[in-house]
Formats: C-alpha cells, sequence, structure tokens
C-alpha cells in the first residue's frame, strides 16, 4: 500500500531517515507490502515538495545543495502545508526549543488536528505538553510515537506492550552520553570535571554549550517522556528535581570509589517522584555502565528489574527508531494487509 | 470476553501463573475487556476439570492437596482432552525430556491440530522442532508464544516487534545463570570450579544433577530459540557447537584478568553458527554481568548493539511472561474489542 509522509527536519536524524527508507524500500515492500512515499521534506526555509513522490536518491546525491533541486520551494512552511498536503503520516525531527517547544509543538497539533498520525524525534513538545498531545490525538483518533525521543534506537517506550503482562513500579535510568562520559572520565583518570568535559567536546560527544547535557535538563525530559509513557503518569519537566554534575569533583569520586560505590548522573522515578541527579551506586550495579551508553532499568512488580541499554544518540539510530514507529503505525491502521 | 483455557503442568510456572491470574482477574477486565477461564489444569496422574471455570482461589487455598479437591480427575490427560474440551489458549508447563522434548511437544502439537492457540514456558519442543511447530501453527492458523522459554520474563523474543526499522545480525549472550554465578565466584573469590557448584546447590541456584546448566545444553537450546526466532534461522540444538565450564581453572581466570578480560560462558550466534563456549571478554563490556541475571545483546546493523538484561529463572517471572503472551494473542485475536 502507498502512503504518503512528509518529514519536517532534514538534519542529522532526518537526512538519515531519508537514507534508511531510500535504503530499505524493497525490505518495506517485500516484508510489510508498503510503500512509503515522501512527498514533502520541510526545512526552516524552505521545502522539497513532489505530490507524486520526491525522489530520495537524488536528494541523498546532492547532499547540502537540495536548494537547488527544481522542486526546492523557498520560505513553504509546514505549518501552513500539513493541512494542504495529502499526508497520512508526518515525522517531526527540529530542533526543539526547550522552553516552548517550538516549532515542533505546532507542527503536531497542526497534523493532529489534520488527523495525521505523529511520528517525533523531537522531545520538547512531549516533555512540555505530554497530555494535551495525548488527548488531542484520542480525540482526532490519531496515533502518535516518539520511540526516539528516549535513548534512541533503544525500545524504552515500546518495551511497555511487551510487559503487559507485569507492572512497571519504577524507572533509574542513565539517559545523558556526555554527561555518562564525563563522570566515566573523571573516575576511569581521575581528571577534573573541565578537563573531562573538554574531552568530551574535542572528541564530538559533548556541544558546543554543554548546558543542556550536564546541567540534566536533557535527561530529566527524556525521564519526564519515560514515566508518562510506561507509569501513566502526566508529568512535566517542570515537576523534574534537577541537579546537574558540574560539582562532582574527583575527591567525591575517590572517596565513592573507596567503598565500592562510582557516582553516576542517574533519573529515577519512583514514589510519585521525578529526579535527575549525581548518585552513588554499587560498583558491580548494572547501572554502572562506562562511557556514551544509554540505560534504563524497569522496577517491574513480578519480575524485579528489567533492563535495556544501547546508544543514546546517532542519526542512523534515532533513524531506525522513527522506522519502527512508522511500521507499527503502519500495522496498526492494516496498511500492511 | 471470555477465554477459556487449559494450564498443563502445575509445577512452580504453573503454580505462580494460577496466583497472577487469581490476582490479576480486575486488572485484564478493566484494562483489556478480558475474562481468562481455567477450565483445566493437568497434572502427570490427571486433572483438575470443571467446564464451567476452576476457582482458582479454590486451588491456591489447598496448596499441595489439590488432589482432594471434587473436581480432581484422576489419570484424565492432556493429550486426550486437549480436543474434547472448549480452549482457546492452551499453556504448556510441563518438564521437559531434553531429548524427545516430550510430552510438551505433543500437547502442543494436539493443540495446534485441533485450532488451539499455544503458549508455552518449556523450550524442549521448541529447541527440538521449532521449525514443525511454526509450520503446524501457520497451518492450523494458530498462535503459537514461547516468551519465558528464554531468559524467562526478558522480553528477548517479543522485542523483535520493537525493533522491525532495525536488523538484528547477530547475538551474544548469557542465558545460563547457574554457569554465570559459578564463573562470578570464580573470578571473584578464587575458588576451583567444584567449590564454586557446591555454593551454588547450596544456595538453590543449582539444581542436584548441574549437568545441563554447566555442560552448556540449557543455554543451547535457549540459543537455538532466540536465533530462530530473532534471525530467522531454522536451527535445532543439534546445531550448536557446546563447550561447558567444568574445566575453568582459577589460574585460567586470574590469567585473563590480568590482562583485563573476565570468562564467561556465552552463547553466541553469528555468521550462521551457533556456539556456547567460556570466553574472554573485556572487563568493561556490558555483557560482563555478575551472579544469576541473564543478559542478551543483539548486534543490529543501524544501531550497534542493543541490550536486554533479567532475571533469567523463577515462578512469577515465567509466568508474568506467560501472561505477556496472553495478553499478546489476546489482542491480536480481537478478544480485547
Amino acid at each position: 500500500m502507498n502512503i504518503n509522509i512528509c518529514l519536517i527536519g532534514k538534519g542529522i536524524v532526518g537526512t538519515s531517515l531519508i537514507q534508511l527508507l531510500y535504503q530499505k524500500k524493497k525490505f518495506f515492500e517485500q516484508k510489510f507490502n508498503l510503500n512509503f512515499i515522501v512527498n514533502s521534506i520541510f526545512e526552516i526555509d524552505g521545502a522539497l515538495i513532489n505530490e507524486k513522490g520526491i525522489n530520495l536518491k537524488e536528494v541523498l546525491d546532492v547532499g547540502g545543495d537540495f536548494r537547488n533541486l527544481p522542486y526546492w520551494r523557498k520560505d513553504a512552511k509546514a505549518i501552513d502545508l500539513i493541512s494542504k498536503l495529502d499526508i497520512s503520516i508526518c515525522i517531526e525531527a527540529t530542533p526543539t526549543n526547550p522552553k516552548s517547544g517550538e516549532p515542533g509543538l505546532s507542527h503536531i497539533i497542526e497534523a493532529l488536528n489534520n488527523g495525521i498520525d505523529v511520528i517525533s524525534s523531537n522531545k520538547g513538545p512531549f516533555y512540555l505538553e505530554y497530555n494535551r498531545i495525548k488527548n488531542l490525538a484520542k480525540q482526532n483518533n490519531c496515533y502518535v510515537k516518539f520511540e526516539a525521543t528516549v535513548a534512541s534506537c533503544v525500545p524504552s517506550l515500546g518495551i511497555k506492550e511487551e510487559l503487559s503482562g507485569n507492572e512497571i513500579i519504577g524507572i533509574k535510568a542513565i539517559l545523558n552520553g556526555t554527561s555518562n562520559f564525563i563522570l566515566s572520565r573523571m573516575t576511569a583518570e581521575g581528571v577534573d570535571f573541565p578537563l573531562a568535559l573538554k574531552e568530551a567536546q574535542e572528541l564530538g560527544y559533548a556541544e558546543s554549550d554543554p548546558t543542556l547535557d550536564i546541567d540534566g535538563y536533557d535527561a530529566a525530559g527524556k525521564l519526564v517522556i519515560l514515566a508518562n509513557e510506561l507509569l501513566g503518569w502526566l508529568k512535566t519537566i517542570a515537576d523534574v528535581k534537577v541537579e546537574g554534575i558540574s560539582k562532582v569533583t574527583p575527591h567525591a569520586i575517590e572517596l565513592a570509589k573507596l567503598d565500592g560505590y562510582v557516582i553516576k548522573h542517574l533519573a529515577i522515578a519512583e514514589n510519585g517522584e521525578l529526579l535527575v541527579e549525581p548518585r552513588l551506586i554499587d560498583k558491580h550495579s548494572p547501572l554502572n555502565i562506562s562511557g556514551t551508553l544509554n540505560i534504563v532499568e524497569l522496577e517491574t512488580k513480578y519480575a524485579g528489574p528489567i533492563i535495556l541499554m544501547g546508544r543514546g544518540a546517532g542519526g542512523f539510530e534515532a533513524a531506525s527508531a522513527i522506522i519502527n514507529d512508522l511500521i507499527s503505525i503502519s500495522i496498526k491502521r492494516g496498511y500492511t494487509a
């Protein structure tokens, strides 16, 4: 079946998605009877639009020069065109303003108001307006999926469907690879925070402005989404008690080590409360992971902790999560029949 | 909706399942509109049968004295009655003969031949006759689910549905808690294999005959099921190259440690081959877990390793996996509508 989709945001995630959609075209057809037709790709200053379907190979081949393609429409805006194009699924992959959730929030609302299913790799709208988005989706009989927003490719949200016979009662997680990398380096090498941060920046793990990572706001946003989805809460990022890692010293790490502990930047949901803060954990704890990995420990009622781990960032990682969501919605909608 | 089910095998898993079915009755009704009616519980020497539904509380209250209940039918056999009772889902939880897969294999075949969906916590039939069972299920338009057979409550099979946009290309796992406990103790304390085994037996982690655990056959059976489900292979346990852990010495562990390695009993599926054997892994590898936990590392094409971890054994752990399967089949069958 032909499914028309639009992509908003052609950054690393958006471009990786275009590549996977192109590469896996045969797989979608043969395995799921699905033919995804991308009819619009929106950027901040315009859009590629071809209602019969954009030639993805052509877009990939021209790389950064996509604005020279004949179907580039300067100044075309997603918010104006979502309702006018024939779209079944809208993929939102823009960068977020962490205070307003825009422009993604408006795109998502506009899509749902027009009965279009939504997939997002953009977490801002969900840690700010989770309840509003979910209600709007329900009112409009739409699906809204956002696996890529938390721990990227690790199916930390989808896992819920595989645990429906159990009961998830709490969450402990490491959701920011940058701050985990910094603490891991401080622990392994005894270096201080500024040096470890500099190293993370040189290796490309930390942004030039790493504030959201090291202050814990990035992890806090993901924690809100996890708790709302898996525990049925209705929190926003304002409900999270957040403390960053910049005050952690080599001395504190050394003291912890003497007693068999390590310091990790944990995101915790338990007893109705959300917090992100440096915590001591036993060095043998499964949560003691090094480097930039993400880990999510779900405390369950009938089976103790169930743990998921993997890369928490990266273009193809996020794109593969978006594709899972695409297939999941397509199956639920009966597009694969 | 009312769903009639039969349970074959009232051991630790079966009894835990009865308890969960009883405890979660309201949850099933309210959340899924499901009313599971257990109309038969088979043991080796007879069965509890009540076509209107067995009072599970009564069965739990009498504990080991269930043979005194008025609806106990001595010598009643599952293989004779599966076709005669009104059953929608058959749950197979008997102990397996590792050579023949019996009696579970015959129960599963009989159920499928009668158009009854199957859930199994019994792995023998699946590492011996996977292809036959899957084909029979297909011919009869039946579902067959067996999440509990591998890593118990950890959704190592169900995860596939959450990774449909990715591609799983290899598996590395620790699938036997007993042998992992023994190696962990040898590593931490420097004790030799016989002593660590004795300790595992005293703590109740190892059977009085621990052969299947320490020789690797238990892990090999689980690996076959993982590889067939996740990689689409059609292997049996005879295809696995198996080496146990009894030859691992404290000296070998010490030598490995000097270079930053630990010895783990790994189950590996890669390049078309299956093997279970002691292997050196980097001590910082996520696979370096201690104690009786199970871990499954899925190597994916687009997102590197995705790892699942949790308890690999226990009555409620397995029962919660069976309940996931029950709900999953009920949703697919439209029983929840």
